[in-house]
């Protein structure tokens, strides 16, 4: 990218709000967005009048199939007593409310707007595994689909790949699952709050009531070595390599940069916005990285003046164990081939040097993916404004936080960066 | 609305372009964008590299479900050799593309962006009738769905409140169609090109060519008032009130403003955008406006400081003839109540005082639901640089023309105002 693309006017995020997520029979879309939305009302510091909101833009992917609603725009819009104000919805797969969330930053930097709320939501759990997993399927570019790929097989090709050229191995990935299920019980919206140590005693004192053989797992790498614990799904993804089918929303709000103030006194500023788009894998020469992950890099870092280096934590699209390996090299804070090394050697911990999805990622805290976006910067304006209690990043002077979203298998890719200045 | 919204950086359209609309067994959707984008490529007087697009937005509303491949942003990208630069999908149902539209207008004015290509696509006639009818209708709010409604049904309403409210009759609506179907034969990519007139006598040769009982039909009322030649759909709307099942493709090319002579002597720029949503029938009051048009044409006329009355021409979306009525009033082109006898008096004919819909509309050019938007922008644009052959409005200084696009049953409007300056 030759150019450094800017913004006319700077833009800040003044609140936001997140539903838990998990799998909710009982909840639909509606409700779990006000839970976000509600949220969101008592996380503007000085308060605020939602009839300041001047539109609202929404990420959802699968609505349309798996609940038979489409048009989601207008139904938020009501939901949260906008209407008439205008409503859009954006998708983008997997990455359908980063895409809301740009939207909104574009929408408060041409001058139009000056108060937009972004959001996402997906309601996933009411389908069976099979039905989302082909549902989902329809993100994958037409020759992936045709050729049989669901999710899973991507995944594990694209994890083949990165072994064979890098001379990783499944225990690389087995550290990445292990630090994301260390994060997740600090998180109190996560789907799956528990340790893998804690999972691998749960069956182990299950098996000694039971009077059953009982495993002899000496480690968690040995219980997720193990098939009973860890089955495959497309090898080298196990179980425990896919994040969960999950029902959940999220939401923020973003002013002027210049009226930010009127809404509190700690606004983290959008420093950054990137987007990218892939091809596909039959159109790569080489499975080892995303080429629209690394320009949605390119025009973040290019706009906000900042580097890799810069950037102090980072939430991650981990949709599977070798995803996050691959986006923390493309996002370039570890070369090329040394993600795994960097994970194998703690940097990516909640205490190490470069902490990689804190809120436990997709894989723990859950990926309804149309709120996966948001929700993920929700974890850095969190993490920014030092409220993320347990799973706090320790860091001195914690200033500069990113996410990156990804939609299909790289047919989307965003990369967002927030500065509290 | 009390504030007057304003762009930071002017916006213009300096190309665009829009495939045949019909129902094409043999094309789909991407054949259909390439013979949109192969014409908005010829269609930038000084030509253009492609490289220098920044982005795309692109607007399509049923491919998930009706073909079953979503995350269409990144396909388009990649036909159009775009990739990796960000493609962004937008959906509001019938609205999709005139979403797509304003984003890119947002992306331009927030300095981000210099050149975007925004579009939409619909690949809608390789279902069934049954299965777009209940697929269309995931686009109306969940009361009106769930009360049985689709479309034509929910339009039978809208018009039998009208009717009741201020005396109008059946034959207001023939007016329409007879006025759009006048227009259909001078717009060579309509995909119903025949006067009502024409049809009339193609019927009667060929009923005296079979010896059958020749209908003694002595006008188009009297043709349009047969229920063998024009069945109820859902009452008053009858088959000739109702816009068909299409397939098709439109795109254009949006720069700022102060690049736009690098393309184009004869660009024409952005005046005024709006956008409005809605809350479905049930919670409407009187069923004979849309609240979501009329904030759109209050944003619009706001940010362009002209009025109904300095528009000189539009498209207007006649999904159903009752729809083109009320809005023709909510754009406040006519005053509550006077639609009706407006298009009796022949004012929106192509030599009225307000040409409404030269391209023969949503009734008569067709109607892919994602395509839409763009194909009633792609009218004003090619009308305002005097390019529209035979349908030309004759006006001596044609300055000023507007779009409005409507999704659902009001959920999502959009209003538009073109100038060439």
């Amino acid at each position: 990218m030759k150019k450094r693309r800017k913004l006319g006017r700077g833009v800040a995020v003044v609140g936001a709000g997140m539903s838990p997520f998990g799998m909710y029979k009982d909840k639909n879309s509606k409700d779990l967005f006000v839970e976000a939305f509600t949220e969101l009302l008592a996380s503007v510091d000085k308060g605020f009048d939602p009839n300041d909101i001047d539109a609202l833009y929404l990420g959802n992917f699968t609505n349309d199939f798996f609940i038979h609603q489409s048009h989601w725009g207008p139904i938020i819009s009501d939901l949260v007593g906008l209407t008439p104000k205008p409503a859009t919805r954006t998708e983008g797969a997997c990455a359908s409310s980063a895409l809301a969330f740009r939207e909104g930053v574009f929408a408060i930097a041409s001058g139009f707007y000056d108060v937009v709320l972004v959001g996402g939501l997906e309601e996933m759990s009411k389908r069976t595994t099979e039905e989302v997993a082909e549902g989902l399927a329809l993100a994958t570019v037409p020759y992936e689909g045709q050729a049989g790929f669901t999710f899973p097989g991507v995944f594990g090709a694209v994890a083949t790949a990165y072994f064979a050229k890098y001379g990783a191995n499944r225990e690389h990935l087995m550290n990445v699952t292990i630090k994301s299920h260390n994060n997740a019980p600090l998180n109190p919206k996560a789907q799956f709050p528990l340790t893998i140590r804690d999972m691998m005693n749960k069956k182990i004192e299950s098996a000694k009531k039971k009077g059953a053989d009982v495993p002899g797992w000496a480690d968690e790498k040995e219980f997720l070595g193990d098939l009973r614990a860890n089955p495959v799904v497309a090898w080298p993804m196990h179980l425990f390599d896919c994040c969960p089918i999950s029902d959940g929303a999220s939401c923020m709000l973003l002013v002027g940069e210049e009226i930010a103030k009127n809404f509190t006194d700690d606004p983290i500023s959008v420093a950054g916005i990137g987007q990218g788009s892939g091809r596909g894998l039959h159109a790569c020469d080489d499975l080892t990285f995303f080429e629209a992950t690394r320009y949605a890099a390119s025009e973040a870092y290019g706009m906000s003046g900042l580097g890799p280096q810069d950037v102090q934590f980072a939430e991650v699209h981990d949709c599977f164990s070798i995803a996050e390996i691959l986006h923390i090299e493309d996002l370039g804070f570890f070369k090329p081939g040394e993600g795994h090394k960097a994970v194998a050697e703690g940097m990516t911990r909640l205490d190490g040097s470069k902490p990689i999805n804190t809120s436990g990622g997709l894989k723990c805290k859950g990926h309804p993916v149309g709120a996966t976006g948001i929700s993920q910067l929700y974890e850095v304006w969190t993490q920014l404004r030092g409220k993320a209690g347990k799973r706090q990043v320790p860091a001195a002077d914690l200033r500069i936080g990113a996410a990156h979203n990804l939609g299909g298998t790289g047919g989307t890719c965003t990369f967002t960066i927030f500065e509290r200045r």
